[in-house]
């Protein structure tokens, strides 16, 4: 099939992948750039994604009994001061406002880069005794933080997210890698971050981490364990059983828009993006062939209905372009399955069904049409997985030096798994002379010797390291 | 059966409506009280009819065609110039932000009032020809007013809403009239705004108006015609079929968080909070009586079972709370129907259904159960509507006067209609000798007279009055 002018316009990911990313972006009609560096539009393409993916984890956050609930999006600054590590982390990318109207507030506020502190003031009413707890809340809503390097989706100054916020231990970061794998086809590495990497404020952060095509590493999805400090801060007391006073444990957990950056950088291509079936806005795209011969338009209509009927996200292309430059429109916008139909089909009672992912043709019986419809999209989704584990286990590596991680990460890029001694000044030293920051600790540990290979220390932990969106 | 201490806690609204409208946000637990004025915490229970007035919503826009999209919220003060009339009415209650991280911005943004400025700065990127129209765009999200005066729900500082966007002239306010009767239950005065009453920028304003239970108006929707001023301040062009550069006509329109408020005013009661069935988070809550004895627990569970699998949403209260509290307790909350099953009612394979709207209990065969909760839970909807619909209806009141207008306003309340000139200086003068201001010119005019009773001009026009939150 002749290229589509269209798609030539983006560029191949292996002349320039950051590009390649903003071509894919742009053309999709994923996002547009508004007049505010950092804050991008979501176009109904772009949105229709991200609403596709918290239509699914908020019916698994309702599953497990979190409540959604919605506070201010403005924080006062004496608020946020009250974990001192917290605000030492925060307040540098916060954008503040000091004017109400034409009046000078007399103290500022910033506008909410997260919401532990505001969830912490509300927590603080509403607890009093045992029997108010468990507290499962969660919030979808946009924060700012006021970043100086920016790309969509992966980091802008504001950005969509969900923020749970609960008040007993879960292992929440379990069920993003679920979700991660399960419905966006992206295979994770679990762990902890290092002490250095860890989110402020809290007691541990867990991590998934994916890889993407570039083998650069994007952190997926993150949760923190608090322990009860937030709560000493903050004076959030419950009565317990034995009516004592006590502190309640916490935690917070999240993922963002950044989420689609994973995804297309995960499953794109040279054609543009691909996206999985699952969450993508269309599903099956329809395409009548040879339109204008009898009987071909009402055929497809009637194909695209089937479809939508059996609970599909269905289009149907009858615009006078041209056969070519359709397969080519929506084989960059990545609709995972195109399905054809044609006088000759029609004589033979059948369709052609083309994947996104690898091209291949099959041609189905329309008597068979829902079910063979439902085995390619779930063969897109699991050959989109397939391919993505390849990548990530092909292109992870083990160093037992700091010469070796360099150079695996100048010739090879992706994941180097070393032992580590646990102390920060050897992630600065390999930060300073590889490039890499560590990614995880995982919980799968492995053994790969008895000696950090970056100070000759007894080992501690084995972590992994990589070069991070 | 005896009243519970918590219930009581609610003031009657004869004696205190204002009081009465808080006590019922509060103890309804619809919202909490954050630390800045006038920017509210949605607790669960609050943000899950938020959340359920949304998915009915959505779909209906969906079904239009509207596509949803997010815009950043913070817009430049350059940008928000650009068309006169709308910053002159929006600029004195924005929030400003002056500083992103430790720097002093450059030019200061405010926080979204409205968005119709960055919808027409994008437009104006993605519309080229007039294949490209209509478009029809949809955001949910939160934006800022920088208001002195606030309540919960009616008038807040932030307040979370949707704002479609749309470039040619549609109808939606009709779409909103049906939203308000069939879903929420609350009966809606059509019409048009007048010039002084008209949104900021627009040239024609439509609006909803309701009457709540202290007889005061609520304006729940609105929608707004342009006409081509935007576009011309933002240069919106297109190519039309016949190849000239013309301005796209623009809608916008908008119904918010307000519209709890509305829901609370329209149909509680002293008991608390009424809920319609179709927008309640809990539609009908089962309550085991007598639940020690052997038996009665199973029962209440299969028949929850029963109401969950027939589409309910369904809670089951077996916690050891006395049956005289759970019943104050779901009453307050305004859960729609209570479903009570006891030892006696066993033995003779029946339930007890109570309504909340008027109390009414009817006994119920278990062989009966999902079409007898269908059928109570219209009759409550109905109940309900009828009963806002005569309150409409008993405090309309005609006026030939303005000394009549005034007095009807002092002694009854309500919507006082009028015929009108069209001059604003009458509508200054009826707010200046009566209090009340012009609420809309309804579509359904009748004709009272042939002078303007303030003036005594001839009329234009028959419009309402009325005191307005």
């Amino acid at each position: 099939m002749a290229k589509d002018k269209k798609v030539e316009q983006i560029t191949d990911m292996e002349v320039d992948f950051a590009q390649w990313y903003t071509d894919v972006c742009k053309k999709a009609e994923l996002i547009d750039y508004s007049s505010i560096k950092g804050m991008f539009i979501y176009r109904p393409y772009g949105y229709a994604i991200w609403e596709n993916i918290q239509k699914m984890m908020d019916a698994e956050f309702k599953k497990t009994g979190a409540e959604n609930v919605y506070m201010p999006m403005l924080i006062p600054e004496s608020l946020l001061q009250k974990e001192k590590d917290h605000v030492e982390g925060f307040a540098p990318e916060c954008a503040w406002v000091t004017m109400g109207g034409n009046e000078k507030l007399e103290e500022r506020y910033c506008i909410r880069p997260t919401s532990e502190t505001l969830f912490c003031e509300h927590f603080r009413n509403v607890i009093q005794s045992h029997r108010d707890l468990p507290k499962m809340y969660n919030q979808w809503c946009s924060v700012l933080r006021w970043e100086k390097t920016t790309r969509p989706f992966l980091r802008g100054r504001e950005f969509l997210w969900q923020e749970g916020h609960t008040l007993h231990a879960t292992e929440q970061e379990a069920r993003y890698a679920d979700f991660c794998e399960n419905i966006l086809a992206m295979p994770v590495t679990r762990g902890q971050k290092t002490e250095k990497e860890k989110f402020n404020g809290a007691e541990a952060t867990y991590t998934i981490e994916c890889m993407m095509h570039d083998r650069k590493a994007l952190q997926a999805g993150t949760s923190h364990y608090f322990g009860d400090g937030f709560a000493r801060a903050f004076d959030i007391t419950f009565t317990s059983k034995d009516n004592q006073r006590e502190y309640p444990h916490q935690t917070s957990w999240g993922v963002s828009t950044r989420l689609i950056g994973g995804i297309i950088m995960t499953h794109g291509d040279n054609n543009g993006l691909v996206l999985p079936p699952k969450i993508a806005p269309v599903q099956i795209v329809v395409i009548p062939v040879a339109q204008h011969k009898e009987g071909v338009l009402e055929a497809a209509q009637k194909l695209a209905d089937r479809l939508s009927a059996a609970g599909y996200r269905v289009k149907m292309d009858t615009s006078d372009n041209s056969m070519g430059w359709k397969c080519a429109e929506y084989e960059m916008k990545g609709v995972p399955l195109r399905v054809e139909i044609g006088p000759k089909d029609m004589e033979q009672n059948q369709c052609c069904m083309v994947r996104r992912d690898n091209r291949e043709k099959t041609f189905v019986s329309l008597n068979d049409l829902e079910a063979a419809a439902a085995e390619q999209l779930q063969a897109v989704h699991d050959g989109l997985y397939q391919r993505a584990l390849k990548n990530l286990q092909e292109h992870t590596y083990v160093a037992h030096s700091l010469e070796e991680a360099k150079q695996i990460q100048e010739e090879k890029g992706g994941f180097v798994k070393t032992m580590w001694c646990g102390e920060e000044a050897c992630e600065l030293k390999m930060k300073e002379v590889a490039g890499m920051s560590s990614r995880c600790i995982p919980f799968a540990q492995e053994d790969l010797g008895d000696t950090c290979p970056i100070c000759g220390k007894p080992a501690k932990k084995m972590i992994y390291w990589g070069v991070a969106y």
